[in-house]
């Protein structure tokens, strides 16, 4: 396992995830933090891994973007490397509304965390054609989870609950089209975070999110293929690491 | 029940439900057959109704046009009338594909199929608000079924098994946004019906399935909201009128 993209990695889990994936792969290990804008807090990053970690320029929501990104990160692969991993953590909450009827986002907030996700997993699945390992981790949302919703109904978050059940299908969808050509998809439930997305009165801190998921990543294997699953966290009644119903 | 709105009207299962609904509403009963543009088919029912059958042009892609119909059914619904069943019928089914990577058709099928619903329905609430009877009925899919996935893989439509369980997602939101105002919100899988979508191989006649899902639509009650079933079709095994897993 050395080369690992991230969606999304200008901030939040995403930032946290290249943090800590530069801190686990080996020496020749290469981290491609995919984000419309780099931070300062990525530049930092950057500027300490000394070439192991490259930022490529990517706006989910403009379909002509994610094409030129995937071109660029052929180049920073280079002539024979593959991608190995790719982590779509690139997405929008939505408006909070008190009823499903209310939502104006709907249209949008399926169009960056379901399309969004779709261009760009199409988009670079012919990078990974080859690698040793092929995995594509979503994040996605225990909020997706039809089977949850009555428990869920406190979060007035009805756009955002739809894209995350959509892009939990894009994902079963993703893991049957490819499982073949030995990919593995799956959907993951982070947490809830102290992210900008999840406020300072969450859960998890940010480490401790992306720890846990990036022990889901390295984990996962065929089995996980097409799954939706919690992550783990030691000690805690709410994640168990089990799959969440659909 | 004396008053229902089906959009999706000018032919296929829309059209037979207009028809069946016509033959079993009350004498001062109201069909409104809403679609872009009324078809021969359609207009006969119309004439042949004598006034119970309204026709109301509704393009449901077109956000200026859903708002507008909803205008033009309160105008035929007049003073005091309320809407009590609204049938989601309308719906793209997409290109089949071979693989989920192949698909760009995702976001005009998430738009129709999902954003067109939601827009339709949020227009037409108010129209239902103090309705003896208030029933929203989305026409989806057992292809939407994340957990039947493996088993529905042989039919190649990503986009739209991906557009059908955001719908029930929808669905679900809405049931739970609405079930204190008396709301019955629920998706259902029509069958595999001899329409235009479902080609001349499909399993049961237009007429068929229209009866089944009539049958569901009059049979709907509280305990019903929020669900997402199927058909049943007397001593059929694949149409057994249970509740769908996710």
């Amino acid at each position: 396992m050395s080369t690992i993209l991230i969606t999304g990695s200008s901030r939040g889990l995403g930032l946290e995830l290249v943090q800590q994936f530069a801190a686990l792969l080996p020496e020749n290990g290469l981290i491609i933090a995919a984000a419309r804008n780099t931070t300062p807090a990525l530049e930092e990053v950057i500027a300490r891994e000394k070439g192991r970690v490259a930022f490529v320029a990517l706006d989910i929501t403009d379909e002509a973007s994610v094409v030129r990104s995937a071109e660029e990160v052929r180049g920073v692969l280079g002539g024979d490397r593959k991608l190995e991993i790719l982590v779509n953590c690139a997405g929008v909450i939505g408006e909070t509304q008190e009823k499903a009827g209310s939502s104006a986002d709907l249209d949008f907030t399926l169009s960056v965390n379901v399309t969004g996700t779709h261009n760009v997993t199409r988009s670079y699945l012919p990078l990974m054609q080859g690698a040793p390992v092929k995995k594509v981790m979503n994040i996605s949302s225990q909020y997706g989870s039809m089977a949850r919703a009555r428990a869920n109904d406190y979060a007035k978050l009805p756009a955002y609950k739809v894209s995350k059940a959509a892009l939990n299908a894009l994902t079963v969808q993703y893991a049957l089209s490819y499982e073949a050509d030995g990919f593995v998809f799956m959907a993951v439930h982070p947490g809830w975070l102290q992210t900008d997305m999840g406020g300072s009165g969450a859960d998890l801190t940010v480490s401790q999110g992306a720890k846990a998921v990036l022990e889901v990543i390295v984990a996962v294997d065929e089995k996980s293929n097409g799954t939706f699953k919690n992550i783990h966290v030691e000690s805690s009644e709410i994640y168990r690491g089990e799959e969440i119903p659909w």
